[in-house]
């Protein structure tokens, strides 16, 4: 499939005349997609039930005839002014109980089943207008799930919610009480109408109770995402599409995705590295203008994956962004880079956030294609550019990848509410696993949690679930790679708390976590031939072999040929130790590449991107900063 | 004018026997002034319409016989428990929406048209009672405006305030969506009762909403002030005046300022260095007992033009405060040095805060003239000092400053709505500016927004102006001087958006800042010949002669030979660059100085400070810690 | 008295059929005490008036038949949900006016009076159901009050009491607004019902109104203690204790210790220094897997005394718990060495908690004796071998200590209040003096604010106190030893306002501290001969002879012989000296212990601890990491 890129446009805040001169231009500079409509309720429904489409009738119109294809998006993340006075208990509630004011965007409790009825509503009245329109070839649903935290809502609708949720799963309160521990501090319940959000209690509530609601939280996700895949359907063949972010581990994605066509994420390199991904100020400093050099392939892989397959990047960050705390440029030629990268990864479409940059409003800051003043902006010609390379390279199809990387919503849940130690946090933990790959120059899958064929990896680690499912279970039982398996993986029950036999319980390895510590910034368990673990360590025992110890002798890693299980976190190098040693075991080829260099295999070409701010060489090749350099694979 | 020195004193914090013998310590000290009354509303009003006058009255007679001038505070900065009773939605609420409780001071709405009508009656009750009264020879209206961050509120007096504002200024909702670009997340409005203050968004709220409601804000607090000045003159001809604080932006100085006599502020050196100034550890180290060097400056130039040319400061810190983070003693010398500080800047009157130090409740650790046992605090022998130099020299008039600063309060509320880069702050890259100006040897005239005659000044810097009015706009036209212009000047709109064609709009000059970037503390932009930009970087393009260049070639300084775009926010030494090549052009003389020496220029002399902890040298006289020289100008 | 172990178990969270097994367990390894029942409120009484004693019985008969001594708790901790249901607004509130809800723990509210009587006849139903029962050989009543935060609540119960509270203390209004100076801001009150509780005015609040407040919140605790002490009485002989927690200066612990009989504490070395203690990250790296060396002495000494000499470690951390930042495990041996300790400084019981790690709910990673599969865990054997130790070790008594410091809540309360410098605070300065007497091998006693007799004390230290009590300052008047007092001491009035003549009201002593400074860290006033104050420093004046001056020449340490007054805090290094110093005036033996080793004399042994990483040498014998070493005292 021939790649294509895209841009995210709103015909609403321009003068109708300009519409025209904008879909040339998108043309001329090698654009296929246009996404349109998602903030745009107040526009086309000012008053209940007054529909006012004619104009966007014509802005697809015009878009559509200069030959733009139109990604056209349910405006359920901005309900209008209107719709909140009718049902102001639709506002979410946050964890200090105040309630979260209309006034900018996302401000709906996905578990008010008012809204929701509303949402079917709107979407149903987009799908019968545009859904056989010739130019609407793809539907966005709503906008940013989770953005500005919006998940985890503590309003009424959500404890009437979670009360109902906990009696279908618990059936009796005995049970829930049974399930969760509630014997521990008289917490029992008599009442499914008793129990209360887990917020803005005394101390630390029940952490059976958090997961409890923050798989109820999820679920409402998924319910308001299906809500409005369903009633598209009945009106539209066009592929369906949520735009997810970066770092955003509250729902579960796996979930999500089973609904829809296409996974597609909205990469912003610069404003996450700042904002959400850890890093020392050297590395930050490093990276300030090409963003983290891992973090666009982590969740490329991963929505790849949560696409089963289709992946888009439905905003790319052309160049300074608003949001984070600091906001420089990107340098020169990062738009093309991140473009190639997604492209590398999957990605069959990159559309670029935005087409002008507004003057008004929020994001009057953040950077487009063109100025405020409609002149080009830096990011327009690195756009071309790549339209322009596209016409030329083959297809870049996603390579079979040898090693996976198996990752996990609910776990993240869980160690949120059970963190042990104040830095466990799962994304970080599944992150620093999926960068030493990385560094080793290898392509990656990420895998969900209840995958059941492990066929074809050479290498799959699995750090830090909290239990593994049972199909895992049972492909590890006859795997034929190496897997490694832990931190902190398959300790907990299905409640949260800790079984027996006490875990991991690896099909034919005999190892017990008889005990964990959480280290402090400022220890660290030292391993035999260097090395080390920071933040987590198991007490492993057991009568599996010992692959490696600590100074102070105790078992590091343990396990089998096939099987390991990790017993810390351990620090990059030596991450990047124990990745290389199992890759030679396993016959996996790896890259010693300089910090900054990255590489990926597609079907047919080798990919190398330059994220450092200097000049690196790939064998015997020079790459600028933000050079891209592909070359077939042999 | 001869200068003075006055003290604020509360009798009715101590026994009447004792006020007689205070007075005469007072006028021993060489004290003029006595500022009393303003916050003993309780004890002249104990219950509604029962007014405790002749306590008052004795007091007034007992320091007036006594020789002394009183300045008489109205008490509406500390509304009594029986009023607060009689409409408790008098009282402020915070920005998370939580009531801000009786039991200290300044607990009140500035919305709340209640509150007002009572203002009114209890300053035209003390204005009928003393308006004639011989000794009465200033009234100051309320007490430190905004202290203890009252300017905002988010009550439901606030809100209802600021709807009617939106409607009077907008006249239509529609034309308050255009305004406000609300189109951008469907924000749109149908009626104002509908447009709630921007607190608890679930994001942040729209920034031209924002600066609305601080317009809206700052208002109120004219309006309130106007209140009680109307109301005095109708009794009184004695000079009305208002006690500023330090590095307030919250409202808008000059318009409450337009309505009074006299500018005062409240001047505590060492507190406001602790915790309102940035610096490094090792700057707040070295003047930790002395203050910084350059922000009494500032204010004094600030405040002597709030006030058309008159400025006291009314509340002079004599010892340790109580309210800061730390509270150390100043060096020996500082009270004196601080009360030349004032005089040199213009300032008629210096009182101390406070005569006697209060033994009990909030205050009780901030020191006075005298201990809490009546012996000599240290700070009465420098006044003591300070009264007989003040016979002896001549009077020190402020002199012509050839160099100007102006100054906007609207665009501190722009860069706090929309800061871009976390550490962008109005105030902070204006007195960056001011410093540089300062360290440069220079006497500074701060002037307001709307300034129309730049005429006498050779130098005029306008940082971080987010508009150009249009009188500044036409004296830059035919300003023969040099003026510095930005960074970040002239790029919005009124309503805070991006004006095409895009900003800075100079008079026969072509630039036009394209981008703008935000820079973290790890990065800067490097300049040409040395030098560098931290926090702020604008990507100039035009015409306009390029005067300096970062050194990846980009322009830092463009314009022509009178207004000079500053691209950029310097460091300390690249400011002090760009200064003196500046005045070297315009033929402004500069000085070298120590670091911590200081000098202001007088009509008739010039006078040399040593803000630094060791001696140090001026044109061969040896300064002392805290010591002030001065010298015949001329 | 021989001493003896102990566990707190919870048969209610275990199967019936296993606790015969827990208890034969128990004795087998030596243990002698059993603590249950403190959370199980809902267990015994599932609904209101509906006993379940059934399980309740069995377990004690169960463990009291094996051989076992039982604790047993009043669960007032814990009160089920059906309570809470009948009587919502029994739960507190934070100081953000926020319901701290149902779903942990400690949500009550001291000052609710029907919770109070629930409480009484819970405790009276237990009482009368096992008073006399032979198993049940102590109570305790509640746990760890003011853990979590919960002395302070500022609920509507708590200001209705609070207000009855002022007009019993006060009698008018009048006196009450003389005694808290509220003339100073027009704060005064007409009717007792108008105070509010002192949070969330809109600057800080009147500093005698807060001490009010916490001498209010401080007796409700006493008071509700005392509730279950007196119902408990009727139906038992058996001791009654509390257990405390450690650096809570809430309460005045001294009030509640004399309704009961023994004073016990929880003891958690390594959460503790991780949460509570001050130090630099080096120190707490130094110490992480054993805990504060000084931290564990402090507490077993305060509360040897607020238990009239009766102290038990109630709960011993034994493993890693699962509440502070960070949770390493103790290094090997430290379960050992906390028990030895405890019993040195006079401990008659401690009891590990737990006995089983729980598998579930919020301390599901908090270590037992016992792994959460039945395993032993670590500190098991380290238990057992305590216990055969105490088989062969004579009684250890504590001993008569040379050396006393008197500590005070109601000083903690006034400082938290007017802490003047941020890093102000009374158990961080009598801490750091404790700290500097046992780094000179000293082994002290800890007296009430109102001891009225010092004989047999050497040296006394008495910093931070407010006011000197009547009888302490009597005792001064007589008192043949060395007493070292301040700084900061006797500097207030009862009700938090500054004396005249100003404090220090010294016995015979002529000193005034006339202006206080607090110290940010960047600064120190340097004493001559080496040495330095931090935080803190008085300008003392006065006819008293002057022992040390600053490096600027003012008074740092004034009085006489017996009488010293120390005008500042001194740093580690300075400390020692002024301590070592004393010593030698008044014949004290000090000695030079290397870091990380601490000595505890008893009235037959000398014990020494290594608290260090490495094997430290006492005398010649060489001590290893968590050794302890004893030896006759000769
Ligand atoms: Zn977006
Ligand atoms: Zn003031
Ligand atoms: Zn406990």
């Amino acid at each position: 499939m021939k790649r294509t890129l895209g841009v995210c446009y709103y015909p609403e805040h321009w003068l109708e005349t300009q519409w025209a001169d904008d879909a040339a231009r998108m043309i001329e500079a090698g654009l296929t997609w246009v996404r349109i409509g998602e903030f745009a309720w107040q526009r086309i429904e000012p008053s209940r039930g007054q529909f006012a489409w004619d104009w966007l009738d014509r802005a697809v119109q015009t878009l559509g005839a200069a030959g733009l294809k139109i990604i056209m998006g349910t405006p359920t993340a901005t309900p209008p002014r209107w719709l909140v006075d009718e049902m102001p208990d639709m506002l979410p509630v946050d964890t200090d109980g105040r309630v979260r004011k209309f006034g900018s965007r996302r401000h709906y409790d996905f578990s008010h089943q008012g809204y929701r009825t509303e949402c079917r509503r709107i979407a149903g009245a987009m799908g019968e207008r545009y859904g056989k329109n010739p130019h609407i070839a793809a539907w966005q649903i709503d906008n940013e799930y989770d953005c500005h935290d919006t998940t985890l809502s503590y309003s009424e609708a959500a404890r009437a919610g979670f009360q109902d949720w906990c009696a279908q799963r618990y059936q009796s309160t005995d049970a829930l009480n049974r399930a969760w521990g509630n014997v521990f501090w008289s917490m029992d319940y008599d009442r499914f109408d008793q129990i209360e959000l887990p917020n803005l209690t005394v101390t630390e509530p029940n952490p059976a109770h958090v997961l409890a609601f923050r798989r109820y939280a999820s679920d409402q996700v998924v319910a308001f995402n299906r809500i409005q895949a369903d009633v598209l359907r009945k009106y539209t063949d066009a592929p369906l599409v949520h735009n997810y972010m970066g770092r955003i581990t509250t729902f579960d994605h796996w979930a999500v995705g089973a609904d829809l066509d296409i996974a597609s994420w909205d990469s912003y390199p610069i404003g996450f590295l700042s904002d959400r991904i850890e890093g020392t100020p050297a590395e930050k400093q490093r990276f300030l203008r090409q963003g983290h050099p891992d973090n666009q392939a982590f969740h490329h892989d991963l929505y790849r994956a949560v696409g089963k397959g289709r992946m888009w990047v439905m905003e790319q960050q052309p160049g300074p962004v608003n949001w984070a705390p600091y906001n420089p440029a990107p340098l020169p030629g990062m738009a093309r880079l991140w473009a190639w990268e997604a492209f590398a990864h999957g990605a069959e479409t990159v559309c670029y956030f935005r087409w002008r940059q507004a003057p008004f409003a929020q994001e009057q800051m953040h950077a487009g294609l063109l100025r405020p003043d409609s002149a080009d902006a830096p990011a327009l010609a690195e756009a071309r550019q790549v339209a322009t390379e596209l016409l030329d390279l083959p297809d870049v199809e996603a390579a079979a990848s040898p090693v996976a990387l198996i990752f996990d919503y609910e776990s993240a849940w869980a160690w949120d509410t059970q963190p042990q130690g104040a830095d466990f946090d799962m994304f970080r933990l599944a992150f620093a696993a999926y960068r030493a790959l990385r560094r080793a120059g290898l392509s990656i899958d990420i895998l969900p949690p209840d995958v059941s064929d492990l066929g074809g990896y050479k290498l799959v680690l699995a750090p830090g679930l909290m239990r593994l499912s049972d199909p895992v279970r049972a492909a590890l039982s006859t795997f034929e790679g190496t897997a490694l398996i832990g931190p902190r993986t398959d300790t907990k029950t299905d409640e949260l708390s800790i079984p027996t036999p006490m875990g991991p319980n690896l099909p034919d390895v005999d190892i017990t976590a008889a005990l964990t510590e959480s280290i402090p910034p400022t220890d660290e368990i030292a391993l035999q031939d260097g090395g080390r673990f920071l933040h987590w360590f198991e007490h492993l025992e057991g009568k599996a072999e010992v692959f490696r110890r600590t100074q102070a002798g105790f078992p590091a890693i343990m396990g089998n040929v096939h099987l390991r299980y990790l017993g810390g976190w351990p620090d990059d190098e030596t991450f990047d130790q124990i990745i290389r040693a199992l890759c030679d075991e396993a016959g996996i080829t790896t890259h010693d590449l300089p910090d900054g260099l990255r590489v990926r295999d597609t079907g047919t070409h080798r990919f190398v991107f330059n994220y450092a701010p200097e000049p690196l060489t790939w064998r015997g090749a020079t790459i600028p900063p933000a050079g891209v350099h592909w070359e077939p694979l042999g």
